[in-house]
């Protein structure tokens, strides 16, 4: 039996703060797994959310990059995406996208564009069942979910991005093809943008991150970047990955390809100006133009076994402060004016 | 000892009629193939460069859709792209581009795009080795060219195409993955677009034909297509194939594909306006949006294969017209007002 009660942060909607609500726990159901979040980071499009730039349900239980320890295991409950068998105390990270894995997409290998997707932090608060986003001390893991033990000698703070920044940039970088010798343009240092350029580096490419903040260019460096230019054009380069969100950015990705070029759009998940892409160029280049968003299971698993591997990389550098779940709004607040591009949240 | 001579249409400029030449024949030196040109068809590209709406070398030596027969074969040829070997009196197709093989492009599977690509129909005369393309009696293959037999049952006029219209559509199919039971768009239904329509209906698409042409609407459905809409929007296609060149017509494609659709870009072949890219739908959307131009030795294999296993499809139609090589502006002129997509030249 499960003695305690557990908290979470519901967002009433843009302008409200945070309000911290008491829930019985009870035990998980068929396929469920019950997880204490040990610690939770702001992701860049919880901000969003909370400022109003994008649409989400309210009310909401934001939050959806975090990691925690398993608590209680339902019946039925599938291996991790590695192989463990999910038990109670293993230490996890959880993919932002639950599928259902039986409907055409699910069948076509897009789980992350399942017909019934649900998304921890993005759902519709339920009274009953309001376990559904990080920014909580508890969450209920429902099937269709990827889980990944997470080993002991990754801390929290670099654990938690796991779940969307670090699986996002993988998925990118899977979407990309081999990189080892290639030249590769990121558009944007931030979490994705420093991750991609750790990613890409540590694959045998040659770096160049794009980005107008010369702070975040020197973050680039740290991360493998072998060039930080400050503007456009950068051209050349066999792959460009855009993971700022900035139109002029994936308008300089297309620009900067190669013959065979591809690049990857990630970064623009919000309505924004078209871009102008000249066919014949993509004709005569044989270029490839792809979008990422979300990511699948697979990609859950590349992002904690980079981020185990390459320990040597200043990725907990990444995430600062500490706030308890009652100071979520501070968090957020705190997001808005730190350089670190995330911050973090103990429940 | 060849005691031959051969003759060829050297192409001189815009507004120029072309000049019929005879040139000695010579044996071929290591790796080349001497063919006699059985039949040529007149390509877009072809027209294109002939009325200036594309740079092309002056003079030159155009055409680069033909069927041939080998007459003699020189040291260290290599066996044609299905394993048969050269030897004389083989019937034969051959790639638009040679290819040296050892670049960084090649070395990379780009061999389309070969650092010292050579193109049949698109080089500069030379006034000592002159048969470089399809208006001629003979052409000299030279190494790096892929060579394909054709079987006895495919006719000339459905057979030289395979050489530019029907490999470049291999390539763009290739380009667009698997296409059984998915809902496929084609823009354009000139020589391409109907070829386009067989290979994906014959795939197993459900295939719609785009193009603002009634004639060219009715041909499509002759070739597979299930639904030939007057004009866009056309939605929730998993791919699309733009074989048209027209600005429109990529919009169109842009704008029809579903989640986790491709779009093959292949018809945009000379400068035109931008078309606008919402980076957001392509991000959410994981479109992949992918150029194709030349193609690859298999993609020759597939054209064949397909002509050859397809011979129910009404190819032979598509051929109108049957001109002497010293008639060939009277082709040109013929190819401008005909609904026909290709006329024959026969040297």
């Amino acid at each position: 039996m499960l003695r305690e009660h557990a908290r979470y942060a519901r967002w009433d909607g843009v302008g409200t703060p945070f309000a911290l609500v008491t829930t019985p726990l009870s035990e998980p159901g068929p396929g469920e797994v019950l997880v204490r979040v040990d610690l939770a980071t702001v992701c860049g499009s919880d901000l969003h959310t909370v400022h109003g730039r994008r649409p989400s349900p309210v009310p909401g239980v934001l939050g959806h990059e975090q990691v925690g320890t398993v608590l209680a295991v339902g019946d039925d409950v599938p291996a991790c995406v590695d192989g463990t068998p999910v038990t109670t105390g293993l230490r996890v990270v959880w993919s932002v996208t639950a599928s259902c894995g039986s409907c055409d997409r699910c069948a076509r290998g897009m789980a992350q564009k399942c017909r019934v997707l649900r998304k921890y932090g993005h759902e519709r608060w339920d009274a009953d069942a309001p376990l559904t986003g990080g920014f909580a001390s508890h969450c209920v893991l429902v099937p269709g979910t990827a889980v990944m033990p997470v080993p002991a000698h990754v801390p929290d703070e670099v654990a938690a991005p796991a779940s969307c920044a670090t699986a996002t940039v993988a998925a990118v970088v899977a979407a990309a093809g081999p990189l080892a010798g290639r030249r590769v343009l990121v558009t944007g240092a931030g979490m994705l943008g420093v991750t991609a350029a750790a990613m890409a580096s540590r694959s045998g490419a040659h770096v160049v991150v794009l980005d107008p903040d010369p702070g975040r260019r020197a973050q680039a460096i740290r991360f493998g970047a072998a060039e930080t230019p400050e503007a456009a054009p950068v051209e050349d380069v066999d792959v460009a990955l855009e993971l700022s969100g900035r139109t002029e950015a994936a308008q300089a990705c297309l620009g900067a390809v190669t013959i065979g070029g591809t690049v990857v759009l990630a970064g623009t998940v919000s309505p924004g100006a078209a871009i102008g892409l000249d066919p014949e160029r993509v004709v005569r280049g044989l270029h490839t133009i792809v979008g990422v968003h979300n990511y699948r299971a697979a990609d859950l698993r590349t992002a904690v076994d980079f981020l185990a591997a390459h320990d040597d990389l200043p990725f907990a550098g990444l995430v600062s402060g500490r706030f308890a779940l009652d100071r979520l709004d501070d968090a957020i607040a705190a997001a808005r004016t730190s350089t670190a591009p995330r911050q973090a949240v103990v429940p």
